[in-house]
């Protein structure tokens, strides 16, 4: 008889969960408590309990042909970055595509997951739902969580003395949807990761006045890279993940720093992050600078106190007057229906091998899926956590001893610095490409060049050089799909597809090449003269 | 008796007049029809008949250093780029700085500029204006005319087949203010200048759905430049000025049309210009490529017709709904109050010498002053044609004989190709650094780098590199500013200031250098694999 998997939420990983089950053999129920799937991609105009929550104009920071799951490009009118709304329909269409909706329970929350008395033989769970507030309990062979990490806000109100006193409005950024709130009010946003800043340039729309104010800094980057091309297709390739380790960490941020200071030089824009050695979040976003400039945001440092009308900042004496407070200081993981013996939370960051499972389990029958912040596109990283995990609960694939597990999570809880490749700042975060290669090695996806460079070279090297899209862990192994080869090669062509609404002459040819570099050459040397020395 | 200038308007170039009069000795009187100074940096919420409007949100192209009046920087807490409010409480402080208040009379609108019946020996002018609905006359030895090019809107129906029958509703961009119109409409721009992609970029906000229209295309640029400086603080320089005046049209179009490309590559966005060897407007928007990306804006070709709720571009045959139509379209010169046989206006532009003088009247007592759209900051060049003019009206400048004038004029007219430096599409467009040296060398204040090597080298080395700053321009000759130095020394403290709200550490090193030059060489090396082979 098939085993019987618990799914909790119905988003990304809930929907890719499913789908993974079904492949594996497995027989997957998957409670929502909403009635629609969609997860932080649903925007509601209010917030709801317990559920992920996002703004009106919020967009995809990841391109649509890094953002796939590995067996599913997204349309090909679709454009490359993904108003939300665009985003729920590609999960709509991939939900119908394999048939999952009949497997999701709406308006179901789980209450409670235990451990069963025979756990220690049997892996099983004991899940208590509750549907229109009848409760219900069931038993299930295995357990993925699939909540994500964006429902539980992170509020540190100690963190801000004086903030008791304060006169004026303050809410989490979780609980921010349009500018409208900000009408003729003099806003403080705290905190400058991506929605801290998106929220400040949105705040300006409607507000009297804009600050942001971060501790630590930030680094701004544009979605469009050279040449407008989507940040991660020119970033994640197997190329540069060997040249960033190889070099020393410390190195790496002197090549990654500059490339982004060329955009726009963060200490002239008063934005600046301290440590640059640590790869802290970098922030997508094309506006803010030309927002700095035209003085519609002022950056400030951290906070010192709140008064009752106003705020003090670190290194500075003056109070400046505040009506809104918006703090954008992320979130935390939380489990709220599984007991701390099995998913410990601390500082922030669950303890799991793999961020998937909890190490000290007698039996490997329970995951927690897309509980990181990957340096790339979040779904098919989720979709290949279920793909392992799946085939883990089916047995196909093993889990190593309990030691191990452990002594790894406890290598990643004290988060050491790396002497190659990246070092984050957060536990939470990992380098995309290295994550996903480990997992799909694992699970015997991983697609191997040198073997590819003698059957089939010209995919060898799209898949070297070129970005490393998620097709590429459908190439080979379990799972394999057949479309995933022309996927690759015509990778290009889809992103540029939906901009491309009337016909343009392609603008190269080899003697343009050479007056470019020529005169290229001029105008640096014009600028660099221009720049450094005057 | 000091002779008396009538001035009309008092927007930026009118206010540069009435100082300009007072430094040569002139008395003027400017003539005002609104109730405030400020022109087209005066937003308003309603369209005022005969006088430039803008939008809400409006922010100049022109960096604040770059826009100065030559001997009045801006207040060190300005912002870099500067919304309209901003540049107007500037103008006001230009204003009451040099005592210009006086000399306006406001709510007088200019009836009619005719010449007196001695012309010929006078060179004098019967100014008929009204206030309140009386109207009075005067006489004046010479006039200056600062009504600017903005005013009289060109919306060229007849180019748009069935829009007579178009039942939505449409308008000119200069009747745009705020996004509410677009609430919940399908919108259509047409046109795809700078006020054209403003406008599309804004409509996402409140419309269903942006297309934006363009027959000739567009080159976009963002703002900021490398590292963020202002774009015209790394391009106006008198290096680059010989660099690509030393370089044939042809290649100055490659030179410029890659480091824009580097940005965003236009063609993979649908954007493109058809002709690359002439210079068309550059429209400066750093929001406007993650529009198209995430689908907000759409690009669309020309329009082919209206029918009467939708619209079929060219090289399609399908119709797309549409509910409102804003035609950016540009502006015409206008002069309704001055006769044709003075100033002739033919196919938007008028022909005179130097952009200023009728070249064909007998006395040089009428001078027309910023009508013209240099490819850099309008207000120093303004008040640099102020500077001539009134010197010319005091007989220290003296114009050529007619026939070169008219022959100039005429050369002009044809707007003929060149082989060096830049080419432009339109009459009206002029480089500005060529323009300013050559008024600056008419009037004897344009600095001599090979004179100042030997007397200043450290300046002589700033102005050639730098920015070509306004303060320049007050280095030597009549209207000699003491500040000017100083100014040029200290324009990128000045330029960056608004943005340090807070210490930060600057991050350059020489070791940092060289790590930096090493690894941008494998991080190129690697991108321009990942890119242009697969």
């Amino acid at each position: 008889m098939a085993k019987r998997v618990a799914i909790v939420g119905a988003g990304v990983s809930g929907l890719a969960s499913i789908k993974c089950c079904l492949e594996e053999g497995l027989e997957p129920t998957c409670f929502e408590r909403t009635s629609d799937i969609g997860g932080v991609w649903r925007y509601t105009e209010y917030v709801e309990e317990g559920r992920a929550s996002t703004y009106k104009s919020m967009i995809s920071n990841t391109c649509k042909e890094m953002s796939a799951f590995t067996d599913f490009p997204f349309p090909e009118d679709f454009p490359v970055f993904l108003p939300h709304a665009k985003f729920l329909e590609y999960l709509h269409l991939y939900t119908k595509h394999f048939n999952l909706w009949k497997y999701i329970q709406f308006q179901t929350t789980v209450i409670s997951i235990k451990k069963l008395p025979d756990f220690s033989t049997s892996g099983q769970w004991d899940v208590i739902t509750e549907t229109n507030g009848k409760q219900n309990s069931d038993v299930f062979d295995a357990v993925m969580v699939c909540i994500g990490f964006v429902t539980e806000p992170l509020l540190p109100l100690k963190s801000y003395p004086g903030i008791d006193k304060f006169n004026g409005e303050y809410f989490h950024s979780r609980d921010y949807k349009t500018p409208d709130v900000f009408a003729g009010k003099k806003v403080l946003v705290v905190g400058m990761g991506n929605s801290g800043v998106e929220i400040a340039v949105e705040a300006t729309r409607t507000a009297k006045k804009v600050m942001i104010s971060s501790n630590k800094g930030a680094r701004v980057m544009s979605r469009m890279f050279d040449n407008g091309y989507p940040w991660e297709m020119a970033f994640l390739t197997r190329f540069l993940y060997l040249v960033r380790n190889f070099l020393p960490a410390h190195v790496t941020g002197w090549v990654i720093i500059p490339r982004v200071n060329q955009w726009f030089n963060h200490a002239n824009y008063g934005v600046v992050q301290k440590d640059r050695s640590v790869m802290r979040d970098i922030v997508l976003n094309e506006e803010f600078p030309g927002y700095i400039a035209s003085g519609k945001v002022s950056i400030r440092p951290g906070v010192k106190e709140f008064k009752e009308n106003s705020v003090v900042f670190k290194g500075s004496q003056e109070a400046e007057e505040v009506d809104v407070v918006v703090f954008a200081t992320g979130y935390k993981a939380s489990f709220p229906f599984i007991d701390e013996s099995i998913i410990k939370v601390e500082n922030k960051h669950a303890s799991l091998y793999k961020y998937i499972f909890p190490p000290q389990l007698e039996k490997p029958t329970l995951a927690v899926i897309g509980v990181l912040r990957p340096f790339g596109p979040v779904m098919p990283l989720v979709e290949t956590q279920a793909r392992w995990v799946t085939r883990i609960f089916n047995g196909l694939c093993k889990l190593p001893p309990v030691n191990t597990m452990l002594e790894e999570v406890h290598e990643k809880k004290i988060n050491k610095s790396n002497w190659f490749g990246f070092n984050f700042d957060e536990v939470q975060k990992i380098d995309w490409l290295f994550y996903m290669d480990q997992l799909a090695s694992l699970i015997g996806i991983k697609p191997s060049v040198p073997a590819l460079l003698l059957s089939d070279p010209k995919l060898a090297i799209k898949i070297f050089f070129g970005p490393c899209s998620p097709y590429q862990y459908r190439l080979v192994g379990p799972g394999k799909w057949d479309g995933a080869r022309n996927a690759i090669m015509s990778q290009w062509e889809w992103t540029l597809k939906p901009m491309r609404t009337q016909a343009v002459e392609d603008q190269s040819s080899s003697f343009g090449y050479l007056l470019k570099a020529l005169s290229l050459f001029a105008v640096f040397v014009g600028i660099l003269y221009g720049f450094s020395l005057f």
